[in-house]
């Protein structure tokens, strides 16, 4: 079980400094969204510079114009980009094609989907590499977390690899782990933690002990 | 009518040319998503600071974080940002709470949506300025166009603004036109034509005259 670390509410130059913190300490670094909304792949380029073996995702969230969003993550130095569930069949296929191009991989979003395992299925027809369980940081507000898609997600799958988000912290990661997801994403109970180096030993020793 | 010229395929440096080209000719000038996931906010900050009064539209297609992402897009200078429909409602409002607070306005963007009558509905309720009919373009391959889906649009919004994007070229865009739109959105039969100045008039005289 791999620990990913979400990095949001930053910019280039505070990630790098996180990361300098952090990089022996988690298996993904994940250039978040608004990061990319602010910065493009600006982020990606200058980690991907200071660290050639780290393990970076985009999270580019694509829903259309999948080659030529995927290509400009990974000619970035992205190994993994994210594409929306959302999205049309005929894009998240191009995304899964230009990977294959780079040898790199794509981890498909299931964000606001309801039909979680019809999802699925047609997720891993699609060949997507990693399957991302995934509750927005907007509605976490109302209660929610990604548990109980989680444990439909883990039923269901047969190949692809799963991972999950949204707003995993010390009082829920317990029950997410025992149901043995291959990736867990924790966002600002790590990056934004009063000290993230011991968030991070303690996230992994709950992830690689459990 | 106004006519949206969204560039995709460019940097801000050919982006400016572009524009320094057009602005006189187009009514809205869309940052295109691609542009976005390359350079982040870097076009719309670059044309804004050229351009004072052009309107300016950052195609950010949020899922989440919506006030975080669509702040972001006010603070570099757009007038417009987009939501995708496919986010939740919390998302949108978010959205539309934020842009309230910068006088600026929402288009949310039903792209890959299979309930268009529905989704008009919800959106109408959620308040966004502009709906946006979309094919995206990876589906255009297959010879859809946004023409049906804009029929039901026109036949069920009440208040919201219509635009309308996807391919949208000489061929296709008289029966679109009919209907209509308050916007039209062309993206590379207007940026990437052999006279772009040229076909801009073209297509100012057909949204215009009709």
């Amino acid at each position: 079980m791999k620990l990913q670390m979400a990095v949001d509410m930053c910019d280039t130059k505070q990630l790098l400094e996180l990361v300098d913190m952090m990089h022996d300490l988690v298996d993904i670094v994940e250039v978040g969204t608004p990061m990319i909304i602010l910065e493009g792949q600006l982020p990606v380029r200058s980690l991907r510079e200071k660290y050639p073996n780290l393990t970076i995702l985009s999270d580019t969230k694509i829903m259309d114009g999948g080659s030529l969003e995927a290509r400009y993550a990974f000619e970035a130095g992205a190994d993994i980009v994210t594409v929306l569930a959302a999205a049309d069949d005929i894009t998240i296929k191009s995304v899964v094609d230009e990977a294959q191009k780079y040898g790199k991989e794509v981890m498909a979003d299931m964000i606001n989907i309801a039909d979680v395992v019809g999802c699925v299925k047609r997720l891993e027809k699609l060949n997507v590499d990693y399957i991302c369980v995934h509750t927005a940081s907007d509605v976490q507000a109302t209660g929610k977390t990604p548990l109980e898609d989680l444990e439909k997600t883990v039923a269901t799958v047969k190949k692809a690899k799963v991972a999950v988000a949204g707003g995993i912290n010390s009082r829920i990661i317990k029950p997410i782990v025992e149901l043995r997801p291959n990736v867990v994403i924790i966002g600002s109970s790590l990056a934004c933690a009063p000290d993230p180096r011991q968030a991070a030993i303690t996230y992994q020793k709950i992830i690689k002990n459990l």
